[in-house]
Order: C-alpha cells, then structure tokens, then sequence
C-alpha cells in the first residue's frame, strides 16, 4: 500500500515544513510554544491608515539610536504608508475565481500538484524567473500533468500525518478520513456522467454516493520554477445529475481511488492513489495525485462579493491561507 | 520647479494608496482610525508552531457552523500547517542582498523605479507572467532606464507629501528634506570618483560634502508586468575617498540635482531631478529619478547575520516593509 501508517515513521523524514530554522528539534512536539494565533495587519487595500506615524506608538526605539534602529521588540511599520502592499498573486487568485464562479451553483474549486509541460515536448515549462508566476492564458504550453512519483506522495503523506498528530488538541486540528471509491464513467446524453461508489472489498463498487457531470470553468496555471512541482488551480461546476444508474448499461472506463483526505479550516488536502481500469476490470498502472479543495466554495465567493462591494470581508486572508498550504506542501514535496 | 509645494494640492489628486475601497472619504484625515500596530504573524521559518489546531482557541466558530465557516471575527489559520509560507520573493532578496554585502563595509542599499528594456530594442521586456518576478541574471535584456516622466515624478511627489502630512504626529512620521547638490565626476588613479558639493543659488558648486568612489556589487532585477514601472535592487560600495579636491582639476562631468527626501523608519525615498552640465556648464535636459534607499544597511545586513545563524531576526520583515514600499510607490506612480 501507498498509504503510510501516521505512526510510522521512518528516519529520514522531513522534521516538519521546509525552512525550519536549524536549531529545530524534531522530537519536540508541535503543540507546544507561543500563540500562533494569528493577527491581522493592515493591508493597503484595507483603507487609509492612521498613517505610518501612528503606527508604533506602544514602543519607542531605545538608546535614542536613529530611528531606523530595530531591536525584537520593536514594531517594524509596514511600509511608508504604514499598510501593507496588496499581494498581487493573490489578488490575481481572487479575481480569477470571481470572474469564474460568481453566480454560479455547485461550484468546486480545486488546486492540484504537478508539472506544466512545455508546447514542444514532454519537458517541464521554463521561464526567466526565479520566483513563481501565474501563466497568462494564452501561453502556448502543453499539458498539465497532475501526477506525483510514488516517493512524492508517499514523502506527503508522512508530511501531513506528521501534521494530523502535531495539531492534535487545538481547535483546527487536521484530521483525516478515508476514502476508497470506484468511479464509473459513463457516456450519456446529458453528457459525460460519473458514477461515483463505495468500494467494496475486493475493489467491487457497492452502494451508489454521487452521480455528477464535471464541467470545467477555468484554469489558472502556477509555474514554480524552484520546486519539483508547479500547481492549476481549477474552477469547475459539479452539478448533481437526477438519473437513473441501473439504466447506465456498461461503463465506458473507471477508476479506483484510495483517498486520504486530510480535513482543515478552510480546504482538504486529497492524496489519492487513482488505478485505472479497463472494461474487463484489469487494473492499469497505479497513479498518485495530491488536490487541495476549498472546504466551503460559496462561503468564499460570499466573502469575494463583500470585497467587490467594498465590504469589510476574509475573502483575501482566506486565499493566502489556501495557497499557502499549497505553498507549503509543494517545498515539500520533494525530500531532495 | 517640478516640486510641488504640500499643501498645494490638485483636484485630481489620489485619494492615497491605490486599491483603497471605494467608500474611502478623501477629506478624512490618516491620522485617525484603528490601531494600524504592525502584529507578527507566525511564519513558516520562525520554526514549528504549536500545530495549526491550537492556534485559535480564542475564538470559536460560531452557531455550531462547520469548521470552515468563516465570520469577521474567526481567526484564519494561515495554512493547515499553522503557520504562512515563506515568502520565496522576500527570501530571494534576502539571498541578493547577503551574497553581496556580508562581511563589506560601506555598504548602500538601493531600489531604483525604471522600465527593463529587451535586448533587441528600446520596449520594455515582455513575459509570460501576470505577476512580478524576479530575473535571472543570465537573462539577455538591455538596459534598465531609471527615469520616469516629469508626470510620473510630479504625482509621486503629491502621493508622498500627501502621505508626508498624513503621518504628522505619529512616531514613525514621513519626513522629508530638500537637499541640492552638485556631483562633479573626476577619473582619478584610484578610479571614477564622485565629489558632492552643496549647490548655491544660482546653481554654483559650493562646500564639499562629499567624496567616494561608487563600485557596482550587484543587481537584481524585478519584472513588473502589471505596472509602469519595473525595479532594479542594487548593493554598492560607496568608500570614502581621501583625496584634496583642489588638485583634481576640471570634471569630467558634472549634474546638479535637487532632490526631495523622505525619510522614514527603514527607507529613504529620493525623488531626484537631475540637470547633467557639460565641461562648459551648460545644461543639458532634466532627468526624473525615484530611489529607497536602506537608511541602515548594516542594521538589516546584522539581521541577515542572525538569520543565517537560526538566531531570532527581523531581516524579512524589515525586507518585507522596504519592498512593499516600493510596490505602493510603484503603484502609484501612474495616474491613469
């Protein structure tokens, strides 16, 4: 099996997310330390400040030094204007998802791992940057190919059940469920309608748990240039098909998944190990896929209409917090 | 004179930062509203944090709702990992700036606004990016032109007087000074170097203020496909030059330039308009230039030292604070 036991560690694990610093000591649980809670700084959008004047008044700088002179304690002013510049990637995000989902029903918005294939060749995409972009739309480039190797889910999973065990007790802890399924594709006139089943044991489909048709609203690409993966982030609508399965007939082709979902605040992590199979049910080779799915797509959108109404709203520390984790897991993803 | 006295202001004026919401009332001074304290949030270099589940005790999710719905009140954990990623833009800087500058003394710090040509030509650089990157240096372009329009520079001279009255009274006030001077530039035995002169009225070289000899250590390069100006993030030596002026003889050229600087916590923003004379003092078409310079190099070079050292910092917060500095002038320095 794919699928690392959560107690089982080997030792050449990651200590936690990269970047830690050096004198971090990987048997130290972590749940213990300071208040991570996190606050909120202004940010330029936010509004007019008080002023970059007014921003620090709880601490002065000491020994009378310039007033340029930091020590820990004191608060460092954002900027000149005393607020923060408005992160255009995730501005870009917000808009990109607005623009997509905005009045629609049975929306999903997923990002997934993987390696942006240049148009000539099944190479990975390379730009002039040294920083991550977001591909314009009309780049040429070839496919997207949200596949893992088996070593990166498995370095993954023992990532996030590192995390599942040190966030145990909070109040968002990430807990993880499950899921094996079997879904059958099927040709209809409605269009392409998937099937979704239990898996029995044995990989036999059992009892019926969704019958949707797919419809992809759009894609935003990621190009990470210093990672082993860049990421999609991908709008669709799932929309529930009222359909009678018996009358299917025979499926066009289907898939195994055995899924971990891994459940947070905000999104669930999807590590899935997807074997395909024929019509006579033989299994082809074993893929490995990871997604991050927004948790609750209206309640986002809900938020990016307060911001386009000029409403006081999360709709940005929302995003920042999703990408983030992806950001976080990408950097991860590669033990080398 | 292309500054514009502060309280002068015009009627098309911005309101402040961009991206401010649309209910913002312009004759409501900055110096009032909330706290605007710079807080820390926890990042994901500061070290494993508590786990994201104990980061929000505080605040319950409220009417029983599911865990991921979201009020004005509900802390948002910056990842699932409790903690935000590290920002790969920031941390490249970082990387520049030590590279350059550890270990030398002397040490000037300076982003300069400008557009990046392409090689073949006098446009700027285009690439496939919707969003700022960072250049590699081996990328074949032309040269970085820092100078902005008389237009550009005007309307950054009101955004940053406007900001300038906007931040009286608070503790890390917006001051500016005028400062007029004259660069003379002698090719010596010890190289080019420049000798600073107080400027008299009627633009006559007066006191020495200064005399150094300027080496370039190195460049990054910021592509800014969004905005009208892309940034060039230079380190140099500006060593003193212990050498008698009188016997330099004539320069070989010289520029006049009467500069605004505002000067804040961590950065310096010059707004320059520069008058190269010829050998017979004649002068030659006005330039307009906007540089932030780090007002403290060796102060954020130590936090870079401590960084290195897995000791407790503020280098990439103080990174943080200069860069977007430099991301709200650049937003700003186009009016349309």
């Amino acid at each position: 099996m794919a699928y690392v036991p959560t107690h089982k560690r080997h030792t050449h694990l990651p200590p936690g997310p990269a970047y830690a610093p050096p004198d971090l000591d990987p048997t130290r649980p972590m749940s213990e330390g300071g208040s991570p809670r996190p606050a909120k700084r202004r940010r330029e959008h936010d509004g007019p400040g008080p002023g970059s004047g007014a921003g620090a008044r709880a601490s002065a700088p000491r020994n009378g030094a310039h007033p340029g002179a930091v020590t820990m304690d004191t608060p460092i002013v954002p900027s000149i204007f005393g607020v923060t510049a408005r992160n255009e990637f995730t501005e870009h995000v917000g808009n990109f998802i607005m623009a997509n989902c905005r009045g629609r029903r049975d929306v999903e918005i997923e990002i997934k791992l993987g390696t942006l294939h240049a148009a000539n060749g099944p190479h990975r995409v390379r730009l002039p940057s040294l920083t991550e972009l977001i591909l314009p739309a009309d780049y040429p480039r070839g496919q997207f190919a949200s596949t893992l190797t088996k070593h990166n889910h498995k370095w993954l999973n023992e990532v996030l059940n590192q995390q599942v065990q040190a966030s145990v007790g909070g109040e968002y802890p990430l807990r993880y469920k499950r899921v094996r399924q079997v879904d059958e594709f099927h040709r209809t006139r409605a269009g392409k309608v998937r099937v979704s089943r239990e898996m029995e044991p044995g990989g036999k489909a059992g009892k019926v748990v969704a019958v949707v048709r797919k419809n992809r609203l759009g894609d935003l690409n990621v190009v990470s240039p210093n990672q082993a993966f860049d990421w999609r982030i991908s709008c669709n609508v799932e929309e529930p098909v009222d359909i009678d399965v018996d009358q299917l007939g025979e499926a066009e082709s289907s898939r195994q998944k055995d899924r971990l979902c891994y459940e947070h605040q905000l999104c669930q992590v999807d590590l899935t190990a997807v074997t395909p199979r024929d019509r006579a049910a033989q299994p082809g080779p074993m893929s490995f896929e990871l997604e991050v799915e927004v948790r609750d797509a209206p309640a986002l959108i809900a938020e990016g209409e307060k911001d386009a109404a000029g409403q006081p709203n999360r709709f940005e520390e929302m995003l920042q917090s999703i990408l983030d984790t992806v950001r976080i897991l990408v950097k991860n993803a590669d033990p080398q």
